[in-house]
């Protein structure tokens, strides 16, 4: 099944559409083609934006979609949906305003669904991703949803993640966002056109200068857009393409494979302790405070 | 240091305290106490209680306090500050209205700060939690701030879980919270004073018994809270009571149970890889995309 893999660099859709849903649907016959696929990648651009419904963030995309085919480039698109059954709706709403690209064949599209557990989400969508960057998408470009665990995870394994915020958010909100702006390494505050829009941007710059995020990190650039009109996309591409260079300073991709890793793990010590004969009696000890939750992960861990 | 637990049981404050900074600055001479400190639990109901800067929930927790204390519960409060350094001036503020309890001796509250990790979080706060227990108090209430990953990690650990939303949050705010609204066994609107409140409550119970959560399980029940004037929180402690027998049964302790072993299970393997001399090489490798992450992942788990 190693072909699975060659077919890709044939540049038909066919091939990679089948290969994701492998991927996506946990097959095991694909794990043995995993290094093969990441050494056929050719070094695409993996960028992640994400913001809540609301933010126009899925017209933004389809900006971005088109400027970027201006410019001769391939795009790939993985559209993660939050596992939570409550915003399923509003993101199918989404995805439909997508379709624009849809007869273009060099935009390929897909929408994957998150599968709840620990680090699974975001494990899925790096392969997806791997995969197409071997089949020459370039910039692929991941979408989430929202601002809970799986959006964060998901953007910090984005090489550089776009977030995007509207004017008129409370406070509240932004409190709720902090844990997103701390992955951000480009802001857009969207729907410029309304009132507020270069106020909200101020108080933006202000508050991530002043906090700081990471030490040694510059505040990330916050921008200004207006997707329905195509105001500031440009602008927002040439970001997202000079941020590139900083993504892959040896600091920053170390940074980066670290979490991948940690998260490979996460999710590898989980399915294997699951698999585990003693599983069943460790949880019941668990369970019944008989066994701290510590020493049962060392026994699973170890057997 | 066994002696460390035993002091617990006196109902003196300082051994507690003295325990509880060796758990969160991760004291490795503490380990072997872990096993004992779970033994000597006391089966405390674990209540998270969680929900943005300025839905008043801080007050109500103070409110939830005061009823608890009527009823002579000896009550311990740990109070996870996130790690975003973005919000952390708004909870500072909110600490201070804590203070209300401050010279009440069954009244114990301790503020913890998270420290990044995977899992990391999660852990510190259900061993901090096991101590409360063995000291004696009961309910333990785990207090945390947002909707982020922490958040949700901290929350499934609880065996009942409040979350607190006010009245007039917009559809974009509903949808952040939708991952906070899944791990929630019941949801105070608080601020019921305003208009809108039972509106919102109402739409709130209709979202809920529509799209369901998980199966086989009762939507949560939305109450509407008025802290400010001790209205609802009465029924509010009820609810909390009533929830206790259904938290701990087998099924529902099977699952956190399960949560709390897999999570402590990637904080494990992550720090055991980090240990291994094998970690910069192979991180490195993944850095420069010569090897991907769950290869990477196996060989540091198999070293």
């Amino acid at each position: 099944m190693a072909e699975g893999i060659a077919q890709l660099s044939s540049g038909e859709r066919r091939p990679l559409a089948r290969l994701l849903t492998r991927i996506e649907n946990g097959d095991p016959s694909f794990r043995p083609l995993l290094p093969g696929l990441f050494a056929a990648g050719r070094g695409a651009h993996i960028v992640g934006i994400t913001g809540p419904p609301g933010s126009g963030k899925s017209t933004l995309v389809n900006a971005l979609i088109t400027e970027w085919r201006k410019r001769g480039k391939r795009v790939g698109i993985l559209a993660v949906d939050p596992s939570s059954p409550y915003t399923r709706g509003a993101i199918l709403g989404d995805r439909i305003r997508m379709m624009e690209h849809a007869a273009d064949r060099d935009v390929f599209m897909r929408s994957m669904a998150s599968r709840g557990e620990l680090g699974g989400i975001a494990a899925t969508t790096w392969i997806a991703a791997a995969a197409l960057d071997a089949a020459g998408y370039d910039p692929v470009l991941i979408e989430t949803v929202g601002a809970g665990q799986s959006e964060v995870e998901v953007a910090r394994l984005a090489e550089t993640t776009v977030v995007v915020e509207v004017p008129e958010m409370g406070d509240e909100v932004q409190a709720i966002k902090a844990g997103l702006l701390e992955v951000a390494d480009i802001i857009a505050v969207n729907k410029g056109d309304r009132p507020g829009a270069d106020r909200a941007a101020r108080q933006l710059r202000a508050m991530l200068s002043t906090a700081g995020g990471r030490v040694e990190r510059k505040p990330p650039p916050v921008m200004v857009t207006t997707a329905t009109a195509a105001v500031g996309v440009i602008a927002l591409a040439d970001a997202i393409d000079a941020h590139r260079s900083i993504a892959r300073s040896p600091l920053e991709a170390r940074e980066r494979a670290a979490n991948q890793v940690r998260r490979a793990l996460a999710a590898l010590a989980a399915r294997r302790a699951m698999e585990s004969a003693d599983w069943d009696r460790i949880i019941d000890a668990v369970a019944a405070r008989d066994l701290d939750p510590l020493t049962a992960a060392e026994r699973l861990l170890d057997a």
